[in-house]
């Protein structure tokens, strides 16, 4: 057994199964993945990585088994699958996913190809533990699968608590030693036990608090997607595959950014903090439904035309749209009076958070801060957007309201 | 200038007519004040008192002044206005507060006998202070009196933090930096700037967790209650009177009630945690209105109905009926887009906080462990209450789920 | 089992005897004595009590237990044994102790006649554990008795980190987790493991560092002196006896101060932090060794001396003489290549630390602030010392420099 | 003026010339060096930058500047010294300076040409600043310079914090508004104010208990040799030059080492943490001052002739040897009784430091851990070491005790 200090959860112990893997080659790497991508980009200090928050999730689940007296091969499967939860990740965390999804039809589920051949099978299988169970619980099929990637998952325990004191800002406090020692299973389903509605809460409030804070603050959301826009550039020069662009660290795609010629100025706009600014900046209700729905190429498309008529350069606009507001916690499941209830239908504060979602969504149109003005009048038109103002127009009435910390000069 | 030291800010620095009003005894009173009144009751850490948070308030309200850009006169009285807002209380803060007002007439105003007359209305004077001013600022009159006593003041946002640091539950922690540096006057209220709407959310909803947490855990409501009862006793016993019941600090009430006869069993009690237990938990909607606007009299005249009802004797029936629920902090304004707005108009979150207070709300009956099956039934039938169940059916479906940490033994 | 939230080690859970034990009176009480008597009076936010400490070492010593893998009665013995250690203590910790053991000829181990008889024993017994095994482990008897009062301790452990997080001190910061990790029983001594000097000198840096800034602050020796004094007077004008003193509570002894005629201006002083002053403040080297090792009578009869010397009330000068300087924790044991050693013979640090405490111990003479300057004198010439000057005259060379955090408007 | 979140300070505002500087391409650079190079092998927590730590310094300094009251010229100057302060490091901090130094002849120095010509001058002289004025100060020249890189100056204080908060250990937990507020000037000498010996000891003490568990940790040792003798093999490839190779980030590095063949294999090494373990950890008075003050070339022919003896290849033996022991913050001054003095004059406890820092010397020798028994023995022939027994014997008696947290499987 042996002990790692973590700043979070203090002395981490790690043995079995989970020592053994911790040396291999697809644990070490996620050392070289910024667990909040670009956030570091508003929040200095957020440079913690996926190895360590593995750690933490590792740690949490070995709490929860203990107090939900698991044991056995379950547990040391769980254990594993809690520690290589991430493995499957992309360089800067989720940033890229879409595009890695695009170009090689897997999500997530590579997962497979790395947990089920390879060293990390060979450790699996000398402690007796198949990879394709530990896979399953990976992806959070089953049961158990529940308690690693779910509602109620040690995972976003772990991250909101790290988030929150690698960042600074306090709203992640969650009270992790709590939810641990609630988690119950009740019919097969992962329930927080009787006299938890708040304890869900909490969870369900600090994630809608840290969301426009923190994850989605748009100085992160811009700069992830001038990432996005430059790997493209990347594979579009034939620089790098999605395989391989995928199996990638930090460090590996920042250096291929530079040493790529269609790309370097990505590089040097994101090496120098020199981002694109806000055009447009739109809330759900003004945006057609045809837009949020559109896939990858039509949205090339729309970008390709708004640069037309603004007569810039394509590589100029950047028009970033997320997928439809949800709140998977909100399925968490609670017993109240001797009863399993979902914590939508019983906390009016979880409505609440659901419709927030919607209140905070926004569709954004992203350029260089000279070209803003004219990118925005364009985007208005293409894409048939009925704004009150610009964001160039003093934060105009469709814009947004959550210009957290900024580190920041941006509109 | 002195600096000292405090577990939440760091080092608070206290000079002019704070320095001087520092060493006044009804300021050095505080110091035996506890914060929290009985909430030691359930979080054993919770001992921090009245004198450290209102150093706490005090140096909030000076940098919030600082960021303002207030000097002088102005600056001087509201910085004792904050040091100075505590000084009306009682002994174990808010607990008492009723019972005072109804023998006295008074309610939290004798702050104007406090600071208007005496040593320190002499300070007050002596630093070219007003003493009726500091009086009115106290009581959150004037512009400049929300600062002290609003929706948006710095007394909150003291207490919020602080009470997190000494119960250990982390829902508290709210950006005190953050929101001291958007506070702003605008057309003569105090709003919090643009960009800020998640800033005053985090302030409620902090409160919102709290709440439930902590202030009204059904342990501290039950002791709280027990030792109203008890100090009526004393009352009644002509051990002391309202006007000097008032002045005295947690010291002198404990002793108080270990010394007179008709309040040892209760003194013997708190000491001793041997605590009433819940006979009855009701919510709202079960609770007809005229049971929750009755008055002091009335209540006691319940209580005696259903003790001998239940065939106890009077002292060993509690009805505990909280006012109706309410959320100042929902009226706190915000600017967006330019236009001063309340929160709880630009907030859905606000809006849910406030349904919440209403499920949250609890009438209570208490009673000794062995007493309160009988005095559940009778309390049932007396009070009107069409429960699904009694407390002591295993938690029955019209009864509490907000069970939080007890420390605790209890129903 | 019970689980109770802690400002320090979060949730402690606490079951068994202990669990029984804690509903006790005595163990109650403990509620009501202040862990850091009148270090308050410097920093304020240092409310905690003996309760949460007692739970604290509770906690600590069953991560110990865990740790070391013994269990059984042995176990069970320490836990209640670490619950009630304190128990022991009078109103104020440690203030008021020399006092007790004058009168009573009983010091600390009054814990036999609390803990083998009454309540406390037949909780015990109920569980199978004999009283007087439970009282020779809080005395530190035996092999196990060393965990719970020893140089390494679950004890000091506790209060270092909780004096820190309450005081706002960060030096008492140390390693609970590594420390009662390490912690292993080699030839029934109970040692730090192999690789692990530094873990103990940072145990004893803590200490070196916490003493002259938090707990022999000279505002707080003041403050205990005249506290003690007072509470001599109420023994000498039978308002109270020895025995009852001790098992007073915080709230007791400041009420019966006021209540006393004869101590009442000590009560006053002490309520508004009127506090004496410095009159002397000497090193070491300047203090007959006679005097170091004078009895109680004869201080007081110094005392009266320097009063009437001085032309000043007996009650107005206050003889204040620490023991000679010393360091348990310095024969802590720790093994280094398979040898036990002591941690003094093994590191450079220890030996200095040893030597500081000389450094930093001071004899004191107080009295109110507007006759220092003649006590100060009658004090020089009465107690024979050679000092460069007195406190009054702009800290002279023979005085303190350990002039921390103050609140303070004191020399 | 904008505000910058900060883990550790909380908000951090910057305006004036260092809202300038802050976008300049040499400080965004800081975002990716590792503040504490390798150490995050040992705890995986300490990922944070130079970045962030800079911003802090720039933040202490703009403290102990407002409590200096020093304004004008020389504040902005001291700012934005403190800000671009580690601008000069190259790669992974501290750990090849050397190697640089020995190719450029230029050590830190460097700085000059970084903040006199391009765009930070240009920033520096729109703020009517000058930049070799700003130079001086970085180099710690001139009464300011004390400030900025001194025996008291901001980045340690910066540094001891925030390393501690991100390791997770706590010895660096210092007051630092304390040692801010102390500062004073006393006859151009940057001092601690009178009655600060202890701010100053708990200064050093913290760096002396830092030291060996997290800075010189044999781990970060190790692996930072490995990594330094993998830049050597990049410039003997000409994969890169000296002055190249000090103005890459650690991404340039890391892939720089991957893509070269010769340096391949020590990037793997690094990639997985397969590290190199201790073959020889020898105490400072076995090891002959000939070999402690050997220069690069020397200490490669012992390598060679290690290698040689012990039949393995050069590049499996890595000599590691520090320079002397030397403790800067010994010479810091505090004011005592009126005086200037030294704080090692002055503490006890500092002159054990200064001895401890001699006790915690260590030469080592590092290998594979299949070849480390030969390459031990050949190390002991040919070093001329008598070694009480070798790392590989159970950790002999000349080996080091000071196994802190490993992460770790090594010896």
């Amino acid at each position: 057994m042996i002990s790692i200090k973590d700043s979070v959860h203090d002395h981490i112990e790690v043995d079995g199964v989970a020592e053994a893997l911790l040396d291999t080659p697809i644990v070490q790497r996620l050392r070289r993945i910024r667990q909040l991508g670009t956030v570091s980009y508003v929040y200095p200090s957020a440079n913690h990585t996926r190895f360590e928050h593995s750690l933490g999730v590792y740690h949490l689940a070995d709490r929860a088994l203990s107090n939900l007296g698991i044991e056995g091969t379950n547990a040391a499967r769980i254990r594993a699958a809690a520690l290589l939860h991430d493995t499957g990740h992309g360089p800067y965390s989720h940033n890229l996913e879409d595009l890695v999804y695009r170009q090689t039809g897997r999500y997530h589920d590579e997962i497979d190809d790395l947990l089920t051949e390879g060293e990390v099978a060979d450790v699996l299988r000398d402690h007796g533990l198949s990879p394709s169970a530990v896979a399953d619980l990976v992806r959070g099929d089953g049961k158990y699968g529940q308690l690693v990637s779910g509602e109620l998952d040690v995972d976003r325990m772990d991250y909101l608590v790290r988030d929150a004191h690698h960042t600074g800002v306090p709203y992640g406090t969650i009270d992790t030693g709590r939810l641990v020692r609630e988690l119950d299973f009740t019919e097969g389903e992962l329930v927080l036990g009787e006299g938890n509605v708040q304890t869900g809460e909490s969870l369900l409030l600090a994630r809608a608090l840290m969301n426009p804070t923190v994850y989605s603050h748009h100085v992160a959301r811009i700069s992830k997607a001038m990432l996005r826009r430059a790997a493209e550039g990347l594979l579009r020069a034939d620089a790098t595959d999605a395989w391989e662009l995928r199996r990638m660290d930090d460090d590996d795609l920042r250096v291929a950014l530079r040493q790529c010629g269609e790309t370097a100025e990505y590089a040097r706009r994101l090496d120098t903090r020199d981002l694109y600014k806000r055009a447009v900046w739109a809330e759900y209700d003004v945006v057609d439904d045809e837009l949020i729905d559109a896939d990858h190429d039509t949205i090339r498309e729309y970008e390709r035309e708004v640069a037309a008529e603004a007569g810039v350069d394509a590589e100029q606009v950047v028009l970033d749209v997320p997928s439809r507001p949800d709140i998977p916690e909100s399925t968490s499941r609670v017993v109240v009076n001797g009863q399993v209830r979902r914590l939508r239908d019983q906390s009016t504060l979880v409505k609440a958070v659901m419709r927030v979602q919607k209140d905070q969504w926004r569709l954004g149109v992203y350029a260089p801060r000279d070209v803003t003005e004219q990118v925005g009048h364009a985007a208005e038109s293409v894409l048939g957007l009925d704004l009150d103002a610009l964001v160039s127009d003093i934060r105009g009435s469709r814009t947004a309201t959550l210009d957290e910390f900024e580190e920041a000069r941006d509109e």
